[in-house]
C-alpha cells in the first residue's frame, strides 16, 4: 500500500499542502528535515491567527498583529516553496492539484487543510446582512459596520432609526459570539460615550441570540452561567432558545417577533471547504470529509485531510472541535504518517485528539477556562487566556505588539484600531 | 465688514470646518476656549498622518499607527461636534454647507481645509495603472500591488513577463517618490531575497522617473546629489529629464521609449479639491483658490481656505509648499483671525509662511534635511527625521508604536505589515 516507495532516489518525495492555516503550517513544520520537497499553496499571502480575529473586528487589535506572510514563516526552509494561488480541483488518479490559472502540480503526498467558512444552514441569502468572521477582510468589514452604525445613529432623522442603528445582534453564543458581544458592549459603554454629541452610546442594545439553551455550549454549566452573568453585567441582553428565522437589512426575526437592528454578526455555524468534493469523499452534516483513522482519504492513502475540513471524533465519539489545537494536532499527525512511510517504519497508532481545554473571554477583564478538572473564571482566567494566546502567536514582534495593545487598552480604555476603511461614505 | 458681530448673544458663533487634515484639526485646536461652537466635517472618520503614508504602502507601518479617529481627538472638547459626511457644495449667500444626503448646515464662519488629490496633468486615464498615494486605501492598494508583483514574478511563465513584474516605476522624484523608491529597493534587496524560490528579488529594477533635472527639487543641490547617490547605492535607477508620455497596464513610455513594468506609482503632482469651485473663487494652475492676505475668500470674508486647497505665496513669491507645517500654520492663522473678529480686536497682520525646512528619507538608514543654513545628510539626518516625525505623531501610543516598528525593522530587517488584503487572488 505504500505508494510513496516507488519514488526515484534522486527526486525527493513531493508533498503538496493546500492551506496555510494552523493545520497546514503545523504539517510543514513537522516535516522539517524529512528529506522531502514541500509546496505550500494558499490563496492568501498570510497565515492568520483566527482566535484573535474578533479583536480586529472590534477595534482592539490592528490587522497586521495577527497575520504573518507565509513566505516569511518558511524563509529559512529551503525545502518549502510557497505558492500564492487558488486550488480549484484535484485529479487523484494522476496525482495532480489543479490551480485556477490551469496549471497542474503533481504530488506524491497531498495534505488538504483548506478549513471552513461560516454557514447559514441553507439561508445563504442572509450573508449580506449578517456577515461572518473568518478572514481579515471579514473583520475589517464588521469593524466598519459597527463604527458606521454609531455614526449613523448620531445623524439619525428620528428615534426609531436611531434605535435600529444602536441595536447590535450577534447570532450564536459560542466563544466567538460571546467574545464579540462582550467587546461591543464595552465599546458602547466605556470607549465611545464621550465622543458623540447627539446620542448616548451607553444606550446601545447588544443582543446575543442563541438557538440552544445556554451560552458557551461546550463549557461546564457553572462556567456558562458565570459567562452569562458577566455579559449581562456588561449590558448584553441574552436570548436563549431563540433560533433566528430571518435576517434582513432591517433586522432579525426570532420566531414571529421582529427586532429592528442595523448591525447583525453571524457567529452561529461553519461549513467545511469543498476539499471533500474534490476527492469525492463522503461528508458529514457540516461538509467535512469522513476520513480513515490515520486522517487519509478512504480511497487515496496518499491524500490526507486535516483541520476543519476533516470529520474526526474523539474517544467519546464527539466531533473534534474546530479549534487551533485540534488543527495543529492533525497537521502534525499527517506529517508523522508520511515520515513513517518514507522511512519504511510501522504506521503510527490511529489519530487521537487530546483536548487541552476551552477558553473564552468576556470583555477585557474576565474570561472562563475549562480544562476538564480545572475550571477557572474571572480576571485570573483572563490572564490565563491572554498569556496562552500571546504564547501561541508567531514571532516576538507580534507577541510584544499584542501584549502592548492589550495593556494599553486595559489601562487607558482606548482601543487602537478604530479606522473605517473601504467606505468613502456612510449611507 | 465684520459680519460675525450680528450674532445673537445666546447662540455661540458657529464655525464649520470642512476637512480633518492638518489644517482643519489645527484650526479646531487653536479655537479652544474661544467660546464658539465648531462642527468638524470629514468624509473619513480619521485624521491621517500623511507624511508617513508611504511607509504603509511599503510594508513598514500598519495602517492604524498613522491614523486616529477624529472623534477621539476632540473627545473632551464639548464645543466640537464631529460629523462623518461628505460636503457637496456651499451656498455662500445664505451661509450654508450642503451635504451629500441633502442636509444643509448653516455657519457663521466657514473654514475649508479639503486638501488635494494627486493629479495626472490632464491624463486622468493613467490613474488605474499608476495609482497615487493620498489615503489609507491608496496605501493598502499600492502595498498589495507591490507584494503581488513579486508573487506573480515567482510564477511567471517566461523571462519577459518575470522582468515586467520585477520592474517598478515611481513617477516623480520629490520627497514621496524618493522615499518610495528607497524603501521598495530595500524590500527587494534586503527583506525578500530569502523568501522566494524561483526569482532573485535583488534583480528587481526600481526606476525613479523625473521630468525635471534633479531629485528633490526643493532641496539644496548638494543634498539632491547626496540623495541621488544614496538611492543609486540602494540599486535605484534614476531617470532625470524624463517626462512620462504614457502609462498603461504594460508599462510606461518616456519620450519614444517603452519600458515594460507592471507596477507604476504616481508621485508627480497634486490637484486641489474642488473647494474653490464651491465658492466660485479664482484658481491657480493646481486648482488652489486664490485667497486674500488673511486667507479668506475674496468675496466672502467669513470663508477661509487653508492648507493644500489655498494658493498662497511666501515672502519670496514662491508658492507655499503642500506640507504639514504649512497647513498647520494656515489653520492656526484662520483661527486667530476669527478670534480677533469675535473679540472686536484689530485684524492680525497678513499670513506669513515660516518655512521650517525640508526632510526626506532614503531607505531606512539615511536621510537629507535642509533647514536653510543648516543642511545635514546621512544617518544623523535619518535620526533627525525620525525624531521629528515621532514628535508630531498624535498620542503616546502611536509614538511608541511607530518608534517600535522602526527600531524593529532597523535591527531585524523585517517589515511588519506585509499583508495582501482586498484581493482573494492574484491575476
Amino acid at each position: 500500500m505504500n505508494t510513496q516507495n516507488t519514488r526515484s532516489t534522486d527526486t525527493p518525495h513531493h508533498i503538496v499542502i493546500v492551506g496555510g492555516g494552523f493545520a497546514g503550517i503545523q504539517c510543514a513544520k513537522s516535516l522539517r528535515k524529512a528529506g522531502v520537497r514541500i509546496t505550500l499553496i494558499d490563496q492568501r499571502n498570510h497565515h492568520l491567527f483566527q482566535p484573535l480575529l474578533y479583536q480586529v473586528a472590534t477595534t482592539i487589535l490592528p490587522t497586521s498583529e495577527i497575520a504573518w506572510p507565509l513566505r516569511r514563516l518558511f524563509k529559512t526552509r529551503r525545502d518549502v516553496t510557497t505558492l500564492l494561488s487558488q486550488v480549484t480541483g484535484i485529479e487523484p488518479a494522476t496525482r495532480h492539484v489543479v490551480l485556477s490559472d490551469g496549471v497542474r502540480i503533481s504530488y506524491d503526498s497531498l495534505v488538504l487543510a483548506t478549513g471552513a467558512r461560516h454557514s447559514y444552514f441553507g439561508n445563504d441569502g442572509w450573508e449580506p446582512f449578517a456577515p461572518g468572521l473568518k478572514t481579515i477582510e471579514d473583520a475589517t468589514r464588521i469593524r466598519q459596520r459597527i463604527l458606521l452604525a454609531f455614526e449613523r445613529a448620531e445623524t439619525a432623522k428620528d428615534a426609531d432609526q436611531r434605535r435600529a442603528y444602536l441595536t447590535f445582534a450577534i447570532i450564536g453564543a459560542g466563544p466567538t459570539g460571546v467574545e464579540l458581544a462582550g467587546i461591543i458592549a464595552e465599546l458602547a459603554q466605556r470607549v465611545l460615550p464621550l465622543e458623540f454629541r447627539h446620542i448616548d452610546t451607553r444606550k446601545a442594545r447588544i443582543l446575543l441570540v442563541e438557538a440552544g439553551p445556554k451560552v458557551l455550549p461546550a463549557f461546564a454549566d457553572n462556567l456558562s452561567k458565570y459567562a452569562q452573568k458577566a455579559l449581562e453585567k456588561l449590558g448584553v441582553e441574552i436570548m436563549l432558545g431563540s433560533p433566528v428565522t430571518q435576517c434582513s437589512a432591517d433586522g432579525i426575526e426570532l420566531g414571529g417577533a421582529d427586532i429592528d437592528c442595523k448591525t447583525i454578526i453571524w457567529a452561529a455555524g461553519v461549513q467545511a471547504s469543498p476539499a471533500s468534493e474534490w476527492i469525492g469523499a463522503e461528508r458529514d452534516r457540516a461538509g467535512r470529509a469522513v476520513v480513515a483513522d490515520n486522517l487519509s482519504a478512504p480511497n487515496y492513502p496518499e491524500i490526507f485531510l486535516v483541520g476543519d475540513t476533516a470529520s474526526v471524533v474523539d474517544r467519546a465519539g464527539n466531533p473534534v472541535p474546530g479549534i487551533a489545537p485540534a488543527a495543529k494536532q492533525m497537521g502534525a499527525y499527517a506529517a508523522k504518517v508520511i515520515r513513517a512511510r518514507l522511512a519504511d517504519k510501522p504506521a503510527p497508532a490511529p489519530f487521537r485528539y487530546r483536548h487541552a481545554g476551552n477558553l473564552a473571554t468576556i470583555g477585557r477583564r474576565a474570561a472562563v477556562a475549562d480544562f476538564g478538572r480545572l475550571r477557572i473564571k474571572g480576571p485570573l482566567a483572563w490572564w490565563v487566556w491572554g498569556i496562552a494566546h500571546i504564547y501561541f502567536l508567531i514571532g516576538t514582534r507580534s507577541r510584544f505588539a499584542v501584549a502592548w495593545s492589550w495593556l494599553w487598552s486595559f489601562f487607558t480604555g482606548h482601543n487602537s484600531a478604530r479606522l473605517i476603511t473601504g467606505a468613502q461614505m456612510p449611507d
